[in-house]
């Protein structure tokens, strides 16, 4: 049978690692899981409680397509909290994990053919659902002067539709201050680029607060998800603020390409919302492992490396230890017991000298991981 | 901010509807709802408590995109068990829905501007989803001799890359057997029109069993859900059953376009598979309501209808009441009480004179609905 040409994606090379992980695993070795990209704490025991009581009681039909008012008006709240932004809650739109967000964005926003700038490195998600709904995803190489964040004249003169930005980013973990985010929202506005801002690794970040695109523009879709912070990737439950005039729009999208997010995930994230102390806690085992692997890579000799702002990776320049990223992480997972993550899913261009290393799951983890590491380069140099 | 020319898609008109008898219940009256489509009830008791018990001791992160393997070849065995077909597995894909599966689907098989035929009358997001990505959606009229199903005729040279036919059908619960499926399946061979056939009406039915194209050809796209007969809309979460040679495409469109689909939805949706009593339950109570409402319809004076073969919709030509459905429709509600569909969303060329009566809720709500509607009818004349 007939296939098409936009769906011919790319596959992501951290599926190889994974999938040698776990024939390493049945065959009785102990890996340890740098190259994962979710916590591997359950949702708050709060979110399962209201699940687990509501489930007793109703039927859980299809919720309207935007989501729950209660969940969409707490969402509200969060920007209030966090930001200090007073947010109307009819602009916020409960979605089926961000990656329903990116498919309702760039559906509202392009037409086949239209060119989407993103930084690299970045998510590779953005890039084969950019493809996936025949648009064209156009690489910009961000710099590290500028912290491997686009500026905007990484993308001035390029005809760009649109332009996709994640702060705190994976796999960098760098972070856009307000006037950089100001500096791209400003460039998108002159140019009639539409600014779609990825906000997924909101609450999870160290030094200083993370800056929304809402406290620079109302003009401008921002993304994010309970997969994070909340600890709720299996649920598949985000949510998306668009400009008011897009609701409408949205809504009917919505109805259509996905009737509802659901129904259980959203009443589990909105309790989700209330557990802050479960979710601190979670954030106190990241400052650990963040502070073990800023002492623990370098001294093993992953030395070019910049602290990351935010989210749980850390993202190694190894070009001096390898031109094939592929090959080193398989050797990494082969003589350390460490599956990590190659740059070339984020990078397709420098991606050949980088990799990715995860700090999501638990301290003993992390310790025993940078231990490993430590050893095979040492027996390598 | 710019908005994309495939954004724009209809509303759907049963909105209206909905709004309105919102608006009555909250001003205090009784509605009775006809217009639903979804059961009444919610997923069975064992799903829940399946799901109640994994979320206690487990972290519940992603699963693989394709779903997890145990419900992959539970679905499986259920091509066994209804068809006594014999079907690999591996075939198997769990989706967000049947939505996610048409998503996936289109997307696998179609590029932009490719025509895709659909039988009219239809369910509305079948056209909807196809402007959304892109392509064109072609309305094939269906004849009522032709119990309102499509045949090759309607679609002869006319350049289609993809025929969706759905068989029990929304809204008209007729059903395509073993002889015309073939037909159709042979046509779309002949003219490399890829065959997709929605079965999510599959388990609800009355005379006979449906038949899945799977008892005709492997090449084809199979797409399901467990929102009807497994009672679960709000949990999101369907499959698909694609050609072999199409997995790992599919695979790596799900990886970037859903990551997977909610876990906690597809722990519910394996053990719903063995609440078989439970579902037979709710079926009886469809039973009984068709045969409520064939019999008291007619009374009433909607006397052009077809006996369904399956669904929970009775599909009424009533164009010798009225050339405005939706007016027809809010007059009923304002009337009589009782929401109903308007034809427009699912034929907009003849739908003007027809509506849908759902039939999927409690049997006392069918009875006093029915009296609604004979004694609207009769102060009518």
């Amino acid at each position: 049978m007939r296939n098409s040409r936009r769906s011919q994606v790319d596959p992501f090379i951290v599926m190889d690692v994974m999938e040698a992980a776990r024939a390493a695993e049945e065959a009785g070795r102990d890996i340890i899981h740098m190259e994962v990209g979710q916590p591997g704490t359950a949702a708050p025991e709060g979110a399962r409680q209201a699940l687990a009581r509501l489930m007793q009681d109703d039927a859980m039909g299809y919720t309207v397509a935007l989501g729950l008012p209660a969940l969409r008006k707490r969402i509200a709240r969060l920007y209030g909290d966090w930001y200090d932004v007073d947010l109307d809650w009819n602009r916020v739109i409960v979605t089926p994990g961000s990656s329903g967000a990116f498919l309702l964005a760039f559906t509202a926003l392009f037409d086949a053919g239209d060119r989407i700038g993103i930084g690299e490195p970045g998510y590779p998600s953005y890039r084969q659902i950019v493809k996936a709904l025949d648009l064209v995803p156009v690489g910009l190489q961000a710099s590290p002067d500028h912290r491997l964040q686009p500026v905007p004249a990484d993308f001035a003169g390029m005809d760009l539709q649109g332009l996709m930005v994640a702060s705190p980013a994976n796999p960098s973990g760098t972070m856009l201050d307000k006037p950089a985010m100001q500096a791209l929202v400003e460039a998108c506005q002159a140019s009639d680029t539409a600014f779609i801002s990825d906000e997924i690794y909101h609450g999870i970040e160290y030094e200083a607060k993370a800056v929304t695109a809402l406290e620079v523009t109302d003009d401008c879709y921002v993304i994010n998800s309970f997969s994070k912070y909340f600890s709720m990737t299996g649920w598949r439950i985000g949510w998306m603020v668009v400009p008011e005039d897009h609701v409408r729009v949205i809504e009917r999208l919505a109805q259509n390409m996905f009737i509802c997010p659901s129904h259980a995930s959203q009443v589990a994230a909105l309790a989700a919302m209330d557990c802050g102390e479960e979710l601190e806690a979670n954030m106190a085992v990241y400052r650990e492992n963040r502070r073990l692997m800023l002492e623990g890579l370098p001294k093993a000799g992953f030395d070019k490396i910049a602290p990351p702002d935010g989210a749980f990776y850390v993202y190694a320049d190894v070009s001096d230890l390898t031109d094939d990223s592929r090959a080193f992480a398989a050797e990494i997972l082969e003589k350390a017991g460490v599956a990590v993550t190659p740059g070339l899913d984020f990078d397709p261009v420098r991606g050949a000298g980088t990799l990715r290393f995860s700090y999501a799951r638990a301290t003993a983890d992390i310790v025993e991981g940078l231990k490993r590491l430590e050893r095979f380069m040492a027996a390598r140099r």
